[in-house]
C-alpha cells in the first residue's frame, strides 16, 4: 500500500490548475475532437470531472461515514453531463472545476482523519464493501485516467499527420 | 490531415506550464515512482523532454531546411538523460523545460513558413523521407505521449490502494 492522505491531496489540488493551463484558450479543433462516435472530447471530460465532484466522491464519502455498509452509495451517472447541453465556455468550465474541487478538498480534510477513518467501509452497488482509503485513492487515479484520456483524444487528431513516426508514439498504439 | 501550424504551437506552448503546475512541489513519492525496472519516473520524463528540445526537434528541422534528404538527421539518444545524474530539483528542471521550449517555439516560427515549408522532406535514419509537417506533428504528439506516461506512472503507485475500483480505471488496465 502506498496511500498517504497528504500526498493524495497534493494531486487532487493540482489537477484543475494543470488542466486550466493546458486547455484554456485552445482552438475548438483541439477541444471538440474525439475518438469517434460515442467517445468524449476534452470539453466533455471536464464536464464529467465537475459532475463527479458534485455527485460522486464527497456524497459517497459521507455515506460511508454516516451509514457504513447499511446503505448503498447514492447513484452516479457517468454519462449525465452528455445530457445537459452546456453553453458555458471551456474557461468557465475549468473555473467551475477548480472551485468545486477546492471546496471538496476542504470538505475531505474536515471529514476524514487518516488516523481514524481510512479503513471504514461502505457498500458499493457493484463491488460490495469498499474502504474510505480505496475511495480516496480512486478519486486520485480517476484524475490520472481522465488526464490521460484528454491527451490521448487530442493525439488521435494527428494520427495521420505524424506519418511514419506513428510507430514510435505509444499513445497512438493503444486504447483504454 | 488536421495539422495546422497555429494549433500545433498552441499545444507546444502549453505543455511546460501545465506540467509545472502539476509536478512542482509534489512529494518524492510521486516524482520518483516508476513502473518497474527500466521504466522512467516523472522526473526522468521531464529530463527527456529537455533533451529532446535541445537535440531532437529543432536540429532535425534545421537539417531538413538546410540539407533536404542529402544528409540524415543528427542522432538523438532517447536514453541520454539517464546517464547524466542530474542534481537539479524538479522545479529547476521544469523551469529549464519552459525556457528551452519557449526559445524553440520562437525558432520554429522564424524557420517555418507554413505556406512554403510543410511538405519539404528530410531523411530519417529508420523511416527514410519525412516531411516538415510530420516532424512538427510528431513534436506535438510526443508531448501528449509523455504527459500520458507521467500520469500512468503515477497511477501505478495506487494500483493496490484503489481496491476493487481497479476494474473501472482504464489507466491501470494497459501499458504503452
Amino acid at each position: 500500500m502506498n496511500f498517504d492522505m497528504k500526498e493524495a491531496i497534493e494531486v487532487l489540488e493540482r489537477t484543475p490548475q494543470s488542466l486550466e493551463h493546458f486547455l484554456s484558450g485552445l482552438s475548438d479543433g483541439w477541444l471538440q475532437c474525439n475518438e469517434g462516435e460515442g467517445t468524449w472530447n476534452a470539453t466533455e471530460v471536464i464536464e464529467h470531472f465537475i459532475e463527479a465532484e458534485k455527485h460522486n466522491w464527497i456524497p459517497r464519502l459521507e455515506t460511508i461515514l454516516q451509514e457504513g455498509e447499511n446503505k448503498p452509495f447514492p447513484p452516479f451517472d457517468r454519462f449525465s453531463h452528455l445530457n445537459q447541453k452546456s453553453e458555458t465556455t471551456i474557461e468557465e468550465k475549468l473555473q467551475e472545476f477548480k472551485t468545486v474541487r477546492a471546496e471538496n478538498i476542504t470538505r475531505l480534510k474536515a471529514l476524514v482523519d487518516p488516523a481514524v477513518h481510512l479503513e471504514l467501509t461502505g457498500s458499493h452497488p457493484a463491488f460490495g464493501a469498499v474502504k474510505v482509503r480505496e475511495l480516496i485513492s480512486t478519486w486520485v487515479v480517476h484524475d490520472f485516467t481522465h488526464m490521460a484520456q484528454i491527451v490521448r483524444v487530442m493525439a488521435e487528431r494527428y494520427r495521420v499527420d505524424v506519418g511514419p513516426w506513428k510507430e514510435y508514439l505509444g499513445i497512438l498504439n493503444k486504447k483504454g
